[in-house]
């Protein structure tokens, strides 16, 4: 509760600082990464959602931005943006309604505050990086419906959050078929549960979802916002709207939360199981997403069954679902492979004590798929579906709440490591010979041996970047047991055929004979040799 | 020998028969997927082969198809014609060349031979098939440059493969840096290794390369043409010709060899080591080879280490090297899910004793990779690099000759199990669940354990397909000793649980607890359980 509270004072003691909905008003300077929002009175008849057209122009030297605009009831108009370098910003509205155009004004971005690192983009082919250049070690997590609950839920779920450590949460714009809480809102104005009027919003929904992606942004977390899902089976009817309401729904979603950086756009959960929409749709939504938003936020799409086809230019990096590519890294690089973009294992199967087998993973196995995926070059997420025992149904993977399950002290473990790792993300050693190991040629190794349960390692590296003399310090890393545990001395290689260099005097790294074991090897720094 | 002798004897016996070259003269009638040759004679000054365009319709009722065709030296040129249904064809020529224009005929195409199954193509998503119908199960080799190697090393490598398992034949058209024999022909005319006129073909090199290629067909043995490969080196130069040229050169060669039915295309061998070329490249060639060739044949792209996406339009099936992929059939199956084509894991290593790591496979590797794939719903290719204890280099990647390896018997054993397996292929039967078993649910069921050595296995199929009563008997398969085993009794099942059913007594089948062994399970019908 600590975190909430802190930020509520904020906005009381400072009103150029961010409000509820993480926006700072046009008055105050604004964070760079940070959001403006502006905010104008127009036309209030009509149907504004439909009818008002309103985008504005940012410049800053040569350079323009067209930042799209939108209606937020009551007769009152917003736009909101987000600054990507510092110095003065000037803009101009443009409008169909005459009462919003030609507004404008200018206002400067000055430097981020600490925990501010920008938005997160592909780097290095297969791999994310904030926009300051701090990478960024993707380790995510899933509840679907987490905004869709009663507020006290809500704010319990972001004070799960704030003690967890996912710095990415999937989570859907549109309620599953079972959620229903008093006093809901939905994303489109009418009566539920199918009298919908398609040609409006529901401002208020939408309040609420960028306060919580802005409290999310607020603790460092991003939201990968799933843009369509299958599971309404015939209670909301927002699966199978028609396609003028859906990419009317895409750009309303863009302009209303682009402007926060932590924003990811998900065009689907499982979108193999939409039946209403084909192929050509998604390549659709792909493009309007895109072309709508100014910052260029990464974009992906989850499967269930049959994979999209990433390698499509608007795809910027792979978002799965596989029950069994990341038990094995041989498996999960394939798709690096593939796709030659970041590869993120969204799915995996869940941690939990669910009737089907897609939720029954033990903790131990949930953190294994972690370690796996990050050896070979690649991202994993987490969800848990544990039975509520207070019989209200709350669960992670669905509504958020607490976490039940053990692996998340593990992935906040494994988040560490990572974070010591190079910065230019951990690479596969050397792929197709089931050598463990991803990290940097000649200067960081991180390998792991799964459910094996060896007693000693010959210590043994692939040659890229070796040469004879090199000497390296070893790590036992117990990945369920959360120990780091120096080996005594150092091992120095030679050459020991055409593809490897070995300790020179033959020696191997003791291991204690359990399962889920991991190796950090680092190269000693010349100087120190001396 | 025989064989050759045969081929010979028939060529004197009955003009009307196949010549040399496997192609039938326009006097008689051409068998429905046999070779019609129309010869023609045109100027034989200038430059033939760049100066005149030549080229045929092919009528039967509505249908046209337009047949490129190619001067052969001398005077003379060429049309060759595959036609795909039986019955009365007419054909017209087009030249700009006046002597070669407006030539006019017509022919009976009759029913095929047997043994004729006419050109393979993709059935159900992820399989093969002859064009009659017959499934086509592929078990591939690879000898690279067995057509540029002695004559007598041909025929021996001819004999080799008569009595070889294989039914596809991945072979270059191009020889390789260290290619040189007594009388050597080239792709192109001038001199070695620099000098080449690369606006005139060399029709004597062409002329054995449709021989060979005859010759498998009549062995049938699909022959997978490499259109260009990185093993030249800087010897030839042929992995780095003009685009123009490049471009010339394919469709010389479509025009030359697509008639014979047993042609596929690919594009190249380590696509990504050929460092002239960009994607642009490979995309063109495909281009020029789809819209060259009447017949559609089959096309692929093979990699060292970069896939190329065969998600493009233009590729028919997925041709992969990969060093890992088929130790485990969970990997095998992902590039199947990520494509939705068939997929060849063309190059797995090698069997042989070589000296890099990529040619060390034991013989029992390269069989277990044949079964991985298998489970997976995939295909998978052979080839060997042991020392020629000879001193000639005669190995069987490379250069052909004779197989020593102990692959071969158990890969034809391999063969005879696909051939009485399904026609519709093997599909993976539970995917994610590490269940390596394929078949066709309720009906067929083949599992392989790979190098686990298991003494028994608890009755248990997954739901899809089955009921209870459903009776099954199960043979199993020792794939490395070639015995198949009858289990005593029939396996009655009842729903166990969500995912399986299992022995309604709970029976497992025994195994004897060595490595490479599989499961053959095939339901009772319903008729012999009365």
């Amino acid at each position: 509760m600590m975190f909430l509270a802190a930020l509520a004072a904020g906005a009381i003691a400072a009103p150029a600082a961010d409000n509820q909905y993480g926006v700072a008003p046009a008055a105050g300077p604004v964070e760079r990464w940070g959001t403006l929002e502006l905010s104008f009175t127009g036309p209030a008849t009509g149907n504004p959602f439909t009818d008002v057209e309103l985008s504005a122009v940012f410049r800053q030297d040569g350079r323009e931005l067209l930042v799209p605009g939108f209606y937020d009831g009551d007769g009152v108009y917003k736009i909101r943006f987000m600054p990507d370098t510092v110095g003065a910003w000037r803009y101009a509205t443009r409008s169909n309604a005459p009462a919003l155009h030609g507004k404008r004004g200018e206002f400067t971005a000055v430097q981020p505050a600490p925990g501010n690192h920008g938005p997160v983009t592909v780097r290095n082919t297969f791999h994310f990086g904030y926009a300051d250049g701090t990478p960024f070690w993707q380790v995510g997590t899933t509840s679907y419906a987490w905004t869709h609950q009663s507020p006290a839920l809500q704010e319990q779920t972001l004070k799960t959050l704030a003690g967890a450590p996912f710095n990415k949460i999937r989570m859907a714009i549109f309620p599953n078929n079972d959620d229903q809480v008093a006093g809901q809102h939905f994303p489109f104005a009418g009566k539920p549960p199918h009298g919908w009027d398609f040609g409006r919003f529901d401002p208020v929904f939408f309040r609420n979802l960028d306060q919580r992606v802005a409290q999310l942004r607020a603790l460092g977390i991003e939201a990968d916002l799933i843009l369509f899902h299958p599971y309404d089976k015939g209670r909301w009817g927002f699966d199978r709207m028609p396609a003028a309401v859906d990419d009317r729904y895409l750009r309303y979603v863009v302009a209303r939360l682009s402007a926060y950086r932590n924003v990811w756009w998900s065009m689907a959960n499982e979108y193999d199981f939409l039946t209403e929409k084909k192929t050509d749709d998604w390549d659709r939504y792909f493009r309007i997403v895109q072309a709508a938003d100014p910052y260029n936020h990464l974009r992906s799409i989850h499967n269930a069954f049959r994979f999209y086809d990433h390698n499509k230019p608007w795809v910027t990096h792979v978002s799965i679902q596989h029950g069994a590519a990341t038990e094995d890294p041989e498996r999960a690089v394939l798709l690096r492979d593939v796709y030659n973009k970041p590869v993120v294992f969204d799915e995996v199967k869940y941690e939990g004590n669910w009737t089907k087998r897609w939720g029954q993973l033990t903790p131990e196995e949930m953190v294994l798929r972690f370690w796996n995926g990050a050896v070979a070059g690649t991202y994993v997420g987490h969800s848990e579906i544990y039975t509520d025992t207070s019989g209200k149904g709350e669960i992670w993977l669905g509504k958020g709440g607490v976490l039940r399950g053990q692996s998340a002290p593990r992935l906040a473990f494994f988040r560490k490591i990572l974070a010591a790792s190079p910065a230019e993300g951990l690479e596969p050693i050397d792929k197709w010979q089931d050598y463990p190991f991803a990290g940097k040629h000649g200067e960081y190794y991180l390998g792991y041996f799964n459910h094996a349960q060896p007693t000693s390692w010959p210590f043994a590296l692939f040659k890229t970047g070796l040469k004879d003399g090199m000497r390296f310090r070893v790590e036992v890393i117990d990945t369920w047991n959360m120990t780091v545990t120096p080996v005594a001395g150092v091992f120095e290689i030679k050459k020991r055929d055409d593809y490897t260099f070995a300790d020179r005097d033959g020696r191997s790294v003791a291991l204690p004979g359990r399962p889920y074991m991991a190796l950090r090897i680092v190269r000693v720094p010349e100087e120190s040799d001396k």
